[in-house]
């Protein structure tokens, strides 16, 4: 049984969950989410404890995650329904913080100047071995699947998913040397907030949480947690680069 | 005379103007201010009701703007006390609210998403006429003065300071086609909150003002408040630029 | 009069121009040309000693300088003749040779690493002082009118039109700090191939010319050269950006 | 026994190498390349077929493979001679021709315009799946250990060698959304000309090679081939980053 348990409101701006909703996922074999990439990743978020793979319905255009359009919804239906798809695994990346809070996202993590246009100083180690003190407006920590979010936005590269790795991009460096850096994703990247009494904003996929104020560190890796999202047969990683990023569309005229 | 007015904290986080540096600096020729470029930026925000030319004074490494060494302050000062040297004007930017309120900026204006890591949209206009709509963590609106400042790290140009333009720079913009502009700087470049109910975080050379709630629009142009930068026999603005972004200092191999 | 006189092959790779096509051209008050901005730049070439207005028609999608869409052709036309048009001037810029030989180009002159992916060193000074030294696949130097070519994609800012400079671009520089330059266009802006024995290519508005042997240095500046290009009621630069750049049509999903 | 081999010549530009070196490499347990990473890559290739571990000593300044300073070259093969050290293992990335011609890079390949800065075009796909058709200057394939070269130079990210992807990087791409894509390198990434009769140089790792005219396409992979660096205690691929790319000595000021 496939149960929809999720539509973005009509201005998708927020994601509007029912009360009903998690005992609705649990009771179904799927979760259909209808709107856009934003009401992928809160259902994602939900689904992860309950390990249902996520149907995403594009209620406007295309999306990376949201990848069926409504109009072919119930073809989509009756493909899942007669177990003519396959599952795209998607890691989920999570936050541990220095006093045991564990966060978890799908696309980044954010770590960002708050409340001013002052730059904050972050440091960043990988398996316990420093690699450099940014100084920035924030850096993101990004997964595969969220390489095409915020991460593009501010200069990081395009990752594709089946790679095991993770992208720590500088947001608005000083030091121009600094540079979008892939790393490994098994092993622990540290981001401590020094000195530590500085205002900083952290969010994982747009979710703000408040970070410890004693120890201001952050641990993120590869989480064991997983989202598998429907993918139906045709549908193609690339394709969807080219069509959101209108790859093919370019309008200046040649050199 | 010469009077010496400013010096920042050891920390060189902040500038701390004492009660009197009103009247002491209306009792001199000139403004000395020793720091750094943003000490610079204070003193200019001080100078500029009183039209002295400033002298800089740097306490650390050299400075855009704070371009003299202090080991050579003996020797600047006999030169300015002697005559032997040129005035750089550099122009303020300035922003006119809705309400009528002014503020100044000798590098930038800039506005940005406040309170979260999501995007805003922003309008601009230039002379009445539309430019786009910005979806981005915000812009800056710099001056050639300041191109080298906010405006470089987020991938803006560099804008020599004897040239008539200002420069609109995007922050992170989601749309990816969007790109620095460079506009004539006469006219008002016209930015505005749209929708107004966004929270957005507006600053002149990195202090904050609160943007008028009803009417969230800020009307941008050069200035005819100039400061007036005391430059010695000898300094060159393209060697500034190569000594602070080291650009003899390259340590990758040729390939 | 108005008289066609350009029209640009079936598959718009390159411009042929017939023989008569300069007499015809200084027969008639202005200069049709049909295609794209590439027609646009050979019929401005050809049409700037003879200085008479162009008239860009579109044969395919819409061009910076080719602003006329094939079916708006007779209306163009009609207020064309009837006098209902405004004069968009942009100057050529003009690249002078050691050895005398001048060059003219409407967008950019390029230096290229030529023959092999080494990187090529070149000087650069304005009015006399030394810039830098660039380390770099090459350097782009750059009209307002043509920020939007070959400029824009190695990282330089769109330059308005109506403003008085030039902008240096260098391609793929190796020292990660150098940036794209805006410099005021009324001195001289030299580079220099330095050490003169490399292979460079050199080229305005994409046709090569060959860079003196003895003394590989070129002098840049805005020219006395100008091109009008006829303007219809209604026209907008922002408005070509925004369609040309796809400003509106963003596809990626708000975060 | 180590035995030295190689040696740069004094500006640093080639590398020469004896007759003798292949016979006198096969006769050592290791080869030490003295030079810069240029030198290196170049021994890495000689070194290749009969796989000898290499040790890098810089002749000038600190390189990402040429790794031990020329003052420390006794206690390095005192600590190579007793076995104190570590071998730090980087693949190859190998270019299959139409023709079955195999070359070898360690840094990366290159598709390049060719005697003029017209634009190329080039498809590529993955696992013959497609990705894209690129309108630029060319592409660059690189594997991790070539991300700090010529990649770096184009925009590309830093990929920590211990990864298992390479980049595919648009070089000056004229569609402002292609950005570096990271993807895995077990599959074939292919590129070809296309159309066929276009000029294009491609090279790897510097030096160029003759694309078969009937079909040019190039099938691109992780090779088997590997290089071992011999790494002595203490060495850091992060410190290494932070010293070539100067990333503690920012010179310009807060803000």
């Amino acid at each position: 049984r496939v149960l929809s348990a999720f539509q973005d409101d009509a201005d998708r701006k927020s994601v509007t969950v029912h009360e009903t909703d998690r005992a609705t996922m649990e009771a179904g074999d799927a979760v259909a989410a209808v709107g856009g990439d934003g009401t992928m990743l809160s259902a994602a978020g939900l689904a992860r404890p309950i390990q249902r793979p996520l149907l995403g319905i594009n209620s406007g255009k295309l999306g990376f995650l949201a990848n069926i359009q409504r109009q072919d919804l119930s073809v989509a239906l009756h493909d899942v329904a007669s177990g003519n798809y396959e599952l795209d695994t998607r890691n989920f990346i999570e936050a541990e913080f220095s006093n045991g809070e564990i966060h978890y996202a799908l696309n980044e993590f954010v770590f960002s100047r708050h409340g001013s246009v002052s730059m904050i100083t972050l440091s960043a180690e990988y398996d316990g071995e420093f690699i450099n003190r940014y100084w920035a407006d924030g850096v993101i920590v990004s997964s595969p699947t969220g390489s095409t979010a915020y991460n593009l936005s501010t200069g990081g590269p395009i990752v594709v998913p089946q790679t095991d790795v993770m992208v720590l991009t500088p947001i608005s460096p000083h030091t121009l040397t600094t540079r979008p850096l892939v790393l490994p994703c098994e092993k622990d990247l540290t981001i401590r907030v020094d000195p530590a009494d500085q205002k900083v904003l952290f969010s994982g996929d747009g979710n703000n949480h408040d970070l410890p104020a004693v120890s201001p560190e952050v641990k993120i890796r590869k989480s064991a947690s997983i989202m598998q999202l429907i993918k139906l047969s045709g549908q193609s990683y690339f394709e969807t680069l080219r069509n959101k990023l209108m790859w093919g569309a370019d309008m200046r005229d040649e050199r």
